[in-house]
C-alpha cells in the first residue's frame, strides 16, 4: 500500500479521532488498531450483547465491522478539509461470527478523487486462529470542504 | 405478497421468538413490527449510542437493520423444521440516517428452496414523514432440518 | 415517477442517440423500447449466439442489460452538458435466462447530483408471459461538463 | 490455491469443453487462458463490437467476464456429476475499459457445498501494460447430480 499518497499528515490522528466519536463503536466495544496510508484494522470482542439467535457475531455486527473498516482506509487518503460517506457495500458471509473476537480489515483497492473502493476482510478469532468469516466491498465518496466534526448536526435526543 | 406461501402456520410466533432471542436487537433498542407471509417491519428509535461521528444513525445499524429484515421476511417462509443464514446482501445508503427513528421493510422478491432473495428498504422517520435512506438486496440460504434454536452453540463468555 | 425533474427537454432523443452508439448493443441485437423521466426499456431477443452453456440467455447478457437499463434510466434525468458513468452494480439472478426475449426494466431510485440510485429488472418472456429473471441495483455518477460524445476516445482498433 | 481440493481429476478438460459450448463467448471473442484448481483466466481482445458511447469496452462486457471467470473458478472445483448457476454478483468498475484486451482472472476465495464465493478481478491491457478496470465478489450454486450438458434444454430458436 505504500503507492497511495496521504493528503494529510496528521491521518493517524484524525483517524482516531473520528473512529472515537463513533457512540456506536462504543455501543459494541470496537476498537481500532493499526492505521496505515489506505487501511485501517478494528478488533471487536465477543460479548453477550453482540449476537444473533444461535449465539454467533449477529450479520449486523460483522456488516458493521467491514462498512466502518473500509471507511476509515478510505478516510486515512483524506485531505484535512474532507470528509466522506459510504455511497454502498456489498458483503458475502462465509462462514459463522463464531469465535472470541472478530478482526476486520479494511483496505483501500482504488483511490478517486470523488469515490473511493476499499476491500474489508473480517475474521473471526478462535483460540488464537483466524478464519475469514466474511469479505465485503465497499464505495465511499468524498465530501470536499466538509469537516469531520459532529457540530453540523443538532441534537436529536435532547 | 399473498401469492407466497407459507409452510408453518405458526409462521408470527416463530418469527418473534427467534428476533427476541437475538441479544444484538436487544443491545441496539429495535422492535419487531408487523409479521407477514413474506415480510417483516422493524423500528428502531434513535439513542445516541447509535451514532456515526456526525451524530447521525450509524451506517452499520442501517445495514444491521436491513440484514435483519431481509433475514426475517424470508424467515417467515420457512418450514418449521428449518431455518436460514445469511449469504450476502448489498445495500446503497442514498440518505444520512437523520430523524428520530428507523424502520425498515423486508421484503420476499423471490422464494425458493435453497436460496430466498428479498429486499430491505430503510427509512429514515423525522417530524412523522418517512424518508428512504437505504435500499438492500440480501439472499438467504435455507438450512433444511436444522432447528432455529440456541443449543447447537456452546457459550463463548464462559 | 413523475416527481423527477428533467433538465435536458430533450432526454428522449438524448438517451436514443447515446443507445444507438452503444456497438455491443448492436452487436448482441438489443433494442431500446420506452424512454420515460427516469426509466428506460430494453428488449433482447433470444438468438443462438447469447448463450451459456445450456442454451439460456448467457449471465453476462442479463447483466449487460441491467446494467445498461440503470444507466439510461438515470441518463435521461441529467443535464444537456453532463454525462455519466457506472460506478458498481449487484445483480441477483432469480432465475434461468429461459425465454424467446428478454425485457429489461430500468428505474431511478434516488437522483443525485453527483450519484444516481437505479434498479433493474430482468425478465424472460416465454410464450407471452414475463418471469422475473434478475433484479439489480445500480450506482452512476455523474460527470458535469463532459460530453457524452465519442471524440474524447481515440479509434483503438484503426 | 494449492489448499483447494480437485474433485474432478479431469477438471481442465471439463472447464474448457463447458467453456467452448457458451456461445456467448464466441460471439465477444473470449478466449479462456489457464485453468487452476479454483481459478481461471479469461482474455478478450478489443474489437469494434464490444463498446459503449465512448469507444471503451462495455460495462457489460466487464460484468460477463468477471462473472464467468467467477463462475469457472467455482466450476473446476466441482464434483464430475454437478455443474452450478451464478446466484449473484456485484461489481465495482474502478476504471473505463480503455485497452488492447482485457484480462479477467477469477479465483475462489471460499469453496463450499452448497455455495462458492469467488473474487475476479478485470485488467486492462494496454501497450503491454494491465491496469485493474474491475473488482467483482461472484456467489455460485452447486446443482448436484446435474450434468453439465445442454441435452436438458430444448431448443428456443425452432
Amino acid at each position: 500500500m505504500s503507492d497511495f499518497q496521504v493528503r494529510n499528515p496528521n491521518y493517524i490522528e484524525r483517524v482516531r479521532e473520528s473512529f472515537a466519536r463513533q457512540s456506536f463503536m462504543t455501543t459494541i466495544g470496537a476498537e481500532l488498531l493499526d492505521v496505515l496510508p489506505g487501511g485501517v484494522d478494528i478488533r471487536l470482542p465477543y460479548h453477550d450483547g453482540l449476537c444473533q439467535q444461535h449465539g454467533y457475531f449477529h450479520g449486523g455486527v460483522i456488516g458493521t465491522l467491514a462498512d466502518n473498516a473500509g471507511g476509515y482506509a478510505a478516510f486515512s487518503l483524506m485531505a484535512p478539509e474532507d470528509t466522506l460517506l459510504t455511497v454502498e457495500y456489498k458483503m458475502n458471509i462465509v462462514a459463522p461470527g463464531d469465535g472470541d473476537a472478530l478482526i476486520t480489515r479494511g483496505r483501500v483497492l482504488r483511490p478517486g478523487r470523488t469515490l473511493t473502493v476499499c476491500r474489508a476482510e473480517v475474521f473471526a478469532v478462535k483460540e488464537g486462529r483466524e478464519k475469514l468469516c466474511a469479505t465485503a466491498l465497499c464505495t465511499l465518496m468524498t465530501l470536499e470542504g466538509q469537516e469531520d466534526t459532529p457540530d453540523r448536526h443538532q441534537p436529536k435526543t435532547g
